[in-house]
C-alpha cells in the first residue's frame, strides 16, 4: 500500500539498532515558524480549519522537510483531538493557546464523558494515510495524542494554565472523578493511537506535557499509571513492522527510573534532563533491555548563531556519547542486536519567533558530528 | 534591642537541631489570600506602595501570625527590590506580576549595571527592623532576596515568561554578557541579604524561583555558581546568633546532589521532589555533616477539604520520616548534635485564591501529626 522506506534511521534508533547517524526530527517540526506553514494556515482560516484538512494538514506535515533533511514526519495534528471527539469544542484563538467551550468540572460532567466514536478523529487518519502516500518512503510518520492526565488538565482547566488549580483541586478533593476522566481518556488515547497505526503511523507518540506540574506519588498515580494502561492496549506490530512507542513527560527527568519501566521504546527527554545520567539508567546494554532517548536541547539553543548552535549540539550529543555500533544479530530474536541509542530532538515544542536558517546548522549538526562520533 | 526569641523551633530546624514539632511557614504567607492584606493593599495604592511603607510592610508581615500559630515570619517584601534599586523600575500592575521599565537587553545596559547603593533599599532594612520589633521575639524574622540568575531573568525579560526567550538568547548568545549581569546580581544580593541580617533578619532565603528552566549544564553554570558566589559572601552570624541560609530552586530536585554541595544550611524543595529520597541525598545522619530540608506540598492541596489536607499533609511529613530527636551535645563543638530536620512550606508561594481557613487546617495538621511521629 505505502512505498518502501527509504531512511529508516528513526525507526531502528528507536529500536535500539545500529544507525550511521543519529536521526533527527524536532517536536512541533510544522508550525508557526515557517512562512509557508503560516501562508497555509492563513488559506485555511483557523488551526483547527488547517488540522481537519487532510491537503492542508498533509502540506503543512511536509513542509519542514522541504527545508531540511529531518529523519522523521510527524503529522499535522494537535495533543487535544480527543477531547474535541468527546465534544469539549476545541478551539484555538490567533495567538493564543487551545480552549475547550465545554470543561469538565463536575460530577454530572465527568459521568457524561465515554470513549468518542473514532469517527469524529477520522480528519486524523486520513491525513496519515495522505502524508503516508505524499513522503512515499522519504522518511517514516509518527502518530501522536496528548496523554491521559494531560488531556485532563485542558478538560478542566478549559485552557492552559500557570498553576493547574482546577485541575488539582478536582485530583485532590474528588480523586475518584479524576480516577474516571483519566480511565475514559486512557481507553480514548489507545483506541486513537491504534487507529492512527492502522492508517499508517510507523511509530506513535504520547505527549504528557502537563504530567511535571504534579507532586511526586500524584504523578506516578494520575499520570504515570494511565499512560502504563494506553500502552498496555497499544498494538506492537502493524503489517510485520514493530511500531515504537515514544513516552515524552515535561519535567519527567526525575522519574526517569519509574518511566524505565514502562512498556514502551523510548523516552523522551527535556533539557533538564542530563542525558548521559538517563543512559546509564535507562539506556541499557548492548544485548540487554533497555530504552531509546530522544531530546533534549533547548529550544532556545536556535536563538543563538551558529557557532554556538554547533557548540550545543555538540553538548547534547557528548553528553550521551556515542551510539552503541554492535552490528551482531542477536540469535535469540533473529533481530540485530539492541543497544543504546539516541534520537535527537528538542526539549519541547520548537519556538514559533525561531529563524528558520537555525533549524538547518541544528539538523546539519546533528548528522556531521554523529557520523564523526561513530568513526 | 530586641526581644528574646520565644520559639525557636525553626532555626533549631534550620541548624538540623531537635524540635518538639515540625516548624511551619508558607512562602508568600502575607498575601492575597488574605482579606485583611487586600484592605491593607487598597490603602497602599499599589503593591510597591506596600512595600515600600514600613507600616504597612509591618502590617502585613503579622497578619498571618495573627491567624495561624506559624513557627516563622518572612518580611514582606519582594523578591526583584535589587534590580528595581539599580534603577530598572519596578512594577506591578493589579492581578498582573512583576514589570521592568527598564529591561536589560544589550551590551550597553549590561555594562551600565553595578551594585546599587544600599540605601535605596532602605525601606526593606527599615521594616526588618520594624518587624522584629513589633514580632517582640515571638518568632524568628527570614530575609530574603531572589537568586542572581532569577533576577537577571526579570531583568532581561522585563516581565514573567512562559519561555525565558530573552533570557536565554543572551545566554546562548552573548554567555560574556550574561555572566556580568549574573556577577553584579550576585555581589549586590549577598551585599542586600547582609544588610538584611544587620537589620534583624535571623534566617535569610535565596529564591531561585527559574533556576529550574535551565538546561542540565546552564544550571550549574548561571545559576548554581552565583548562587554559590552569594552564600560565600554572606556573614554566618550576628551578634553572636548563627544565621541560617536557605536555598530555594524551584524545580531544582534534579539537581539535589549538586545543590548539596552549597554552602548553606537548608535547601528548599517543590512539590515534584521525593522527601524520602532527599533526605537520604542532602539530609546527613545524626552527628554529621548534612542539610535540612524545607518544603514541600504543592499549594493546590489547600483547596481540597480539612480531610484530604490532613492525608496530604501526612504524606509529606511520613515520606521525610521522623526528624532526628538526638538531643547530646556534640563535645566537638559544644552544639546540640545535628542531624536530619524538616521544616514544613509549600513547595511554591501559596495561592491568591486560597480560602483562609484551610491554611489552619494545614498548620494545625503539621503540628499535630509532627508531635504524634515524635513519640
Amino acid at each position: 500500500m505505502f512505498a518502501p522506506l527509504q531512511n529508516d534511521t528513526f525507526l531502528r534508533a528507536c529500536l535500539r539498532q545500529t544507525t550511521d547517524h543519529t536521526p533527527v526530527w524536532l517536536m512541533r517540526q510544522a508550525g508557526r515558524y515557517l512562512p509557508e506553514y503560516r501562508a497555509t494556515r492563513d488559506k485555511a482560516g483557523s488551526f483547527m480549519g488547517l488540522a481537519t484538512n487532510v491537503d492542508y494538514a498533509t502540506d503543512v506535515t511536509l513542509q519542514p522537510l522541504e527545508r531540511y533533511p529531518l529523519d522523521a514526519a510527524i503529522v499535522f495534528s494537535d495533543i487535544l483531538t480527543v477531547p474535541d471527539a468527546m465534544g469539549l469544542g476545541l478551539s484555538f484563538a490567533l495567538g493564543e493557546g487551545p480552549r475547550f467551550a465545554h470543561p469538565v468540572r463536575n460530577e454530572a460532567a465527568v459521568a457524561k464523558l465515554e470513549v468518542p466514536d473514532l469517527d469524529k478523529l477520522r480528519y486524523v487518519f486520513d491525513a496519515i494515510t495522505s502524508v503516508r502516500k505524499a513522503l512515499n518512503g522519504r522518511v517514516p510518520l509518527i502518530g501522536f495524542s496528548g496523554s491521559p492526565w494531560t488531556l485532563a488538565c485542558y478538560m478542566v482547566e478549559g485552557a492552559g494554565s500557570s498553576d493547574y488549580r482546577l485541575s488539582k483541586t478536582m485530583l485532590y478533593s474528588r480523586p475518584d472523578l479524576m480516577h474516571r476522566m483519566l480511565a475514559v481518556n486512557a481507553d480514548a488515547v489507545a483506541a486513537y493511537l491504534n487507529a492512527q497505526i492502522e492508517a499508517g503511523a510507523q511509530a506513535v507518540m504520547i505527549f504528557d506535557s502537563w504530567g511535571g506540574v504534579l507532586a511526586d506519588g500524584a504523578f506516578q498515580t494520575f499520570s504515570l499509571a494511565y499512560i502504563a494502561r494506553v500502552l498496555g492496549q497499544l498494538q506492537r506490530e502493524h503489517n510485520g513492522q514493530r511500531i515504537p512507542r515514544i513516552v515524552f513527560t515535561k519535567g519527567g527527568a526525575l522519574w526517569l527510573d519509574e518511566m524505565s519501566r514502562l512498556d514502551c521504546e523510548v523516552l523522551g527527554l527535556d533539557w533538564t534532563a542530563n542525558l548521559a545520567r538517563a543512559r546509564a539508567l535507562v539506556g541499557g546494554a548492548v544485548g540487554g533491555p533497555g530504552k531509546a532517548l530522544q531530546g533534549n536541547i533547548d529550544p532556545n539553543v536556535l536563538f543563538a548563531g551558529p557557532a554556538q548552535i554547533r557548540a550545543e549540539v555538540a553538548k547534547v550529543l557528548d553528553s550521551f556519547g556515542a551510539p552503541h555500533t554492535d552490528t551482531r544479530i542477536d540469535p535469540a530474536t533473529g533481530e540485530p542486536l539492541p543497544g543504546p541509542t539516541h534520537i535527537f530532538n528538542l526539549g519541547h515544542g520548537i519556538s514559533q519567533h525561531t529563524p528558520p536558517q537555525n533549524v538547518a546548522v541544528l539538523v546539519d549538526a546533528v548528522h556531521t558530528r554523529s557520523r564523526q562520533m561513530r568513526r
